[in-house]
């Protein structure tokens, strides 16, 4: 196990302790545990507070999308675990601005679970709660059980049309439905090479033997839908884009933004392979790519692989993807 | 070799046509080869134009640093190669503004070769040059023998001061003495705990058995100081940071700013365990941490390790860190 870890049962305590020293200016603890973290400036009042959550070893994955623009809140669960609903709670009462709180995260059962318990807590309190769960994962389910599948890095851009939405100022349900839309209109699929270690555990989540590829595979190693020899980049992008832009089905002469996604271990020189080839299919298909996005956004600490999503985009969402956005993590928008 | 390539003899090329796919607004090739890219809006007439380069695998290194408030253009060399000095000519011509060209990169052998032929030609071409080699890797020399030090990953403050300075119209005296402090004022020293694989040379750079780590390591796996058994966050942190404050010797009470970087396969978790003791041990020397960052900023493509780098601020330097500067891979400053 090659970490630059301390003690496994401290990492993710650790990690947050480090987020609040490097960037107190962005972030600050709603909870003494430090599990549920919001901007520096919540709540906001009379603005709608976009609060997600999940398990942690997918930085910037969840709590880098707590920013201007963004989200709100987080909360944090341990390596690949649910946050617990009290801590979910707890970040809803610290960003609530009295405009309701939107629930966004992604398609997993302890997720779903605990969050829908937080919203109980939260509504008897008198918040209103509206809930979005995310399944951009096209491998993780076929199309007609679409609401079965997992979210993944398209949570990226449902935090980030949401969340300018809510900058603006719009209704809880506004905020709800642009980030329905977003997540609709989201495609994503994955491919691993090898697999995570997980601190406390020392031991892969998966196995791959050496030269081999798994196609499909989930953020915390979940079974793909191919498994064989390694491929070029070129093919590697083909298989990924035919399959999502098929599912996505857009129109021709559609505007989609793209995002090709380093799951950890993989150079982003290789990320660049895999957006060229999936740039020129998605041409190929007569899409229009209106925003390019490539980098490490929802990671699997240090899987080797990526993702790739495409967004199916109208007017609204573009300008929400336009709109400026900022966290220690992430910077959008042609403002800024 | 668990790659998402094409053809390794395409690697370089294949990425700087998917960078020009991807950010056209951003930048775009002053040669036919296109190894030479330069900012969109070059040349900017009346000032200075700044002109790095290096060998490919260090992304964002090099490249990512060309934008607004930053290098002005880049030149690009094979992987873990010198670019042709022709090819750092044609870059000097595209962004020369009659202002003079400053050269700033990382003292190699053929880099300092490439770029001093490259101020030959372009010196008989009437265009002013002046050349800031940076040299912040301490382990690669002793202090008294510090213009002999390799530069790594303080090269992101020095094109981020010297490009705010740049940017504002400073004087190529005044940009090259800016870029001169800002290096003098850098100290970087990295730990590596697995090798990288050169995509045509199918081999890793390095071997490092299981369970060890060489501290001190280069950007392209050039040997370290010390190679033993894996030790923790904090232990590896201590032993960079001490010797880095030692070398640096700052006066109590100074400013300083902090980058912890990734070299490639280590996760953004990781990074943040080592800032977070890095920092609580600068601060216990009576530095204060003005500024921070931590990510992926100087890679050597999938080498698992960090570097840790502090730099010795003024009110000048302070000031020029915090202006803007956005390029597709970096963002900074109040403003942006």
């Amino acid at each position: 196990m090659k970490k630059i870890i301390n003690n496994p049962e401290a990492f993710v305590d650790e990690i947050i302790e480090s987020l609040l020293i490097a960037h107190p200016k962005w972030i600050k603890p709603a909870t003494e545990d430090k599990r549920a973290l919001v901007r520096a400036d919540a709540p906001t009042q009379g603005r709608v507070g976009i609060v997600t959550g999940g398990g942690s070893g997918h930085m910037p994955g969840f709590l880098g999308y707590v920013g201007e623009g963004l989200c709100a809140g987080v909360a944090v669960g341990n390596v690949f675990s649910s946050p617990s609903s009290e801590q979910i709670f707890e970040a809803t009462k610290a960003v609530n601005g009295d405009a309701g709180v939107l629930y966004v995260y992604g398609n997993y059962g302890g997720d779903v679970l605990n969050f829908d318990l937080a919203a109980d807590l939260a509504e008897a309190e008198g918040i209103d709660i509206k809930t979005v769960v995310l399944t951009d994962d096209v491998a993780s389910a076929p199309k007609d059980r679409a609401a079965d599948r997992r979210g993944v890095a398209g949570m990226v851009f449902a935090f980030k049309c949401a969340g300018a939405a809510a900058e603006r100022g719009d209704s809880l349900d506004d905020v709800a439905r642009i980030c329905a839309k977003a997540n609709a209109n989201c495609r994503t699929m994955g491919v691993g090479l090898s697999p995570t270690i997980l601190p406390a555990a020392g031991k892969p989540t998966f196995t791959l033997p050496e030269g081999e590829m798994e196609i499909g595979i989930g953020i915390h190693g979940e079974p793909g839908t191919h498994r064989g020899k390694l491929e070029s980049a070129d093919a590697i992008a083909e298989r990924i884009t035919k399959q999502i832009v098929g599912d996505l089905a857009a129109p021709k002469g559609s505007r989609v933004a793209l995002l090709v996604n380093g799951l950890g271990a993989t150079p982003l020189e290789e990320l660049y392979l895999l957006y060229r080839h999936s740039a020129k299919l998605i041409a190929d298909e007569g899409l229009k790519i209106a925003r390019s996005y490539v980098g490490e956004y929802v990671t699997s600490l240090e899987m080797a692989g990526a993702s790739i999503t495409i967004m199916l985009l109208d007017d609204e969402l573009e300008a929400l993807l336009e709109a400026p956005a900022r966290s220690p993590f992430f910077r959008d928008g042609t403002e800024s």
